[in-house]
């Protein structure tokens, strides 16, 4: 089958292959044409724009957005609606706010175009040999491009979730259940770094990846990562974050549901940002002023 | 190789089981005598008391407790004790506080007998065909016992940890993880069910058990468990537990380890106790008193 | 000086009072004429619309909103700004999210029109004898309005903040900071309620305000609560919010603030709005997978 | 009335001293002899021993204990209790953890001596001038030392709250909703720091002291705070803490009440004691190993 992809950043380059691999026609487009010249190398069709890869394509088309989310996705989604034509399928593989994903699957199909949102997780080894993968949008049309999902994914690894939005919540929701579990993981190995024992841990997650209830693909890849830095000392514990946590947890507050663990989750990766806190000094300050407790000049 | 065990509850009884499969020589006791009349009948020797069975085994003897933690693992030592002599090696392997583990081993210390404290993982079903086992105790003793570990454990599902209490206290932390596990995963599902959308919950599990970065044990158990109850109508939301959590947070808290996921796990636990709390109805009549807010009545 | 008030609910109503008791001309508006009609009973110019409350006043005119926030502050101020002149002054003393007031004032200043924003804390009493109020908008032109804010406000009860958007943004953490300790106070009070002794609550907040370190106005409140009702028995647990809690958390995320405690205040609202959860069937059902935990049955 | 004064520290020198100032016989003790003769300067019995002290007394005698809690508190109860005789009293109005008063309240009543456990409030400035007090003990005794705490408290500010124990139960509640509030409070200075505006810390404080919900003496101490340092520029934010929080946040897990915000408020003190955190190191580095995401490096 025919397919357009849009981004060959590290995911996109990878699916691409991933999609040739099963024999698809991948016709592949980015910005960036040293991309798009090496991916010629490995022997998919590389364009020079979003217009000429639409054109190479038979109808129905089939054009997958692999672009940053936010402004980027939301400058080719526009872009790429002047070429396509009613029937045309569009879908975002991107980490897109679900809210935007269904508000483009409304304007694109007041022009006739399919839009599906896709939740894709499992990293760049998993864009390249077999992702987990989650698609909101319309379900007739989606039986037509199930065998694309079919084959980039581990077995049973993907899902259509249902109406437009549904895919890119759930890996939304995923995304925020990860912070959750990492976070509880890292807080038992700070337990036990602050013990009176003396641990090798990658023993530790070794031993707990092998029959206990926490074992987890998580769990496997602290103990990858304790195998390269035992004690992680070549680390600092600045906790970034790329945004889906956040969306997580303002969803959960407009839909009232109670989730202190993935907001917990999210608040010490904030704290973590931060040597010292405006909130640490108010607190040392009143202990001051009532007890005359001693406070830490700087 | 012989051995000797105490308690034939669900995991004792599975234990016995899985190590007489490994070819082991086992005498079993319990204070329940039917259970011991079960055990005859699967080929294992039962006997009528702990004395009986010490005398039962070979020096240097050994005898694995499989007992509830607390009062009745302090009784159950303090006559097994009675009856060891030195160079006797007793395991605890059940889910003790490990500051009575390093107690136990110092007492048991000076009459010659070797204490290990074990932390178990994986269930009864681990019990029975394959356990996750964390061992502290002395190091060189450790190896005349290390075979049964190796038969009853899963492949590299068991660790010698260190000094005496670190088995125990690493199974505590190995809990407080599943806590935090747990919530993540109940809250993202919680957060699901308040959406817009119309999720199949087994089918999100399943494709999240399917290449996700949070594929995990207790995420394949989810989706057995919505497999059976597609919405978990049948069940209350009650959250029990059973006490390693509680000692989890405490020791972060004696360790000033901020855990605040590990700890909120538990507080959602106790919460979810309760129908109604009194804090809620103070913030009620706060808010009436203040701003004339309605409260509800009972 | 002559001022008009747009909104004669419990909050209008009062401060109209409040400002003619100052001598100052008050002209006022309210869609409900009923509360014109009774507002004319206290010797306040009532009118009928708002195109004639703006025609009453003397230019430059002052014209203060005391209407909910959200779609009817946009839709008056948007028919306001409609009869209201260059040099006009127009402030919206409801509880409008800071945003809206950043872009309302901008709006406006397009017009020649000056904006002021301020946050009214102190409840219906406040208003009527006595407000705390934090303004935001021109620094120059806040002198000339000035008068009304000493007048109404309790000495040292009003504050220029900065520019718009400030008074707003003020109040909403006043807001935060009231959940913050408003559920401080509760949990204390559910310790006392589970503890072993026997305390008598209205007691207990008395003495707390006499002398303490948390001796405060929210004290004094509960004081009051538990004195008509001695256990709150005749109240239920359900923490209402009603959106400035909310805006604060969000506008925490959006800074990368860490404010666990405001947070948790909110959730635990949340949770206080449901009997049972989805997140504890999760957890209880994984429970029951895993250890075979009972559960309970609804 | 005559009473004995045990520790002149901050709070026993200046308790003595307000005693006298309401025409009591104070004889004061401190095992630092200096203090023993500040104190007689003031015209205040000094004496060299407690066997000393309890020997100045007429019987029934009443001795005050303000000692550090722990360790002193219990040498010096059992040094005491050997001077003392059946029908005198002992008050601790240390911070002591309200288990060990329930307990040493039993053990003096064997020898007859009335034990009385007193949470105290007000700081070094409440010892002096007006201190808030609760007191937990016999209640037909309470009645013979009333008069004592009627004088040295502020108008209402003292409370007989029921069995032994609940007097220091009730001071350590009191100091977990001190956690709480404080933290709320901080939480939202910090708001106000990160945010677009440029606030005034001391005007704002003063503001919300003045008939806003949250006016408190907490609010009133951070205004003095800021007062002197309108950005805390000369502190670090680092948190200590004293132990009664924890107590609180202990027994509430042991009440299994869910106490979130004191809980929050006691993590994140814990937090602010360390620069980098190995919980940090652990989501760092598995951020890095499953979507490539750099970590900075140490």
């Amino acid at each position: 089958m025919n397919i357009g992809i849009i981004g060959l950043g590290k995911m996109g380059y990878n699916l691409a292959l991933n999609l040739k691999d099963h024999n698809h026609e991948v016709t592949a487009f980015d910005k960036d044409l040293d991309a798009v010249e090496r991916i010629k190398g490995e022997g998919i069709t590389g364009v020079a724009s979003i217009e000429e890869l639409v054109q190479n394509l038979p109808k129905p088309r089939v054009v997958w957005l692999m672009v940053p989310a936010g402004n980027i996705t939301e400058m080719v989604i526009e872009e790429a609606s002047k070429s396509l034509e009613a029937g045309d399928i569009l879908i975002d593989g991107g980490n897109s706010n679900y809210k935007d994903s269904v508000r483009r699957a409304e304007q694109l199909a007041e022009k006739g175009i399919y839009f599906f949102d896709c939740g894709t997780s499992g990293g760049t080894e998993g864009a390249r040999h077999g992702v987990c993968i989650m698609i909101g949008g319309d379900a007739e049309v989606f039986k037509s491009i199930e065998p694309f999902f079919k084959d980039i994914a581990v077995e049973n690894g993907y899902l259509y979730s249902g109406k437009s939005g549904s895919g890119h919540f759930l890996k939304m929701v995923h995304n925020g259940i990860e912070y959750g579990m990492m976070q509880a993981i890292a807080e038992g190995f700070e337990i036990l770094d602050k013990s009176q024992f003396d641990y090798d841990y990658e023993k530790v997650a070794k031993v707990w990846n092998n029959g206990s209830v926490i074992r987890s693909w998580l769990m496997e890849l602290i103990e990858n990562a304790f195998s390269k830095d035992a004690n992680l000392s070549g680390l600092k514990g600045v906790m970034h974050s790329s945004g889906e946590g956040k969306w997580t947890v303002e969803t959960a507050l407009d839909l009232q549901a109670a989730a202190p663990v993935i907001t917990m989750s999210l608040l010490m990766r904030y704290r973590s940002l931060e040597e010292d806190t405006f909130s640490g000094k108010v607190v040392a300050a009143l202990r001051n002023e009532f007890g005359g407790h001693a406070v830490e000049k700087n």
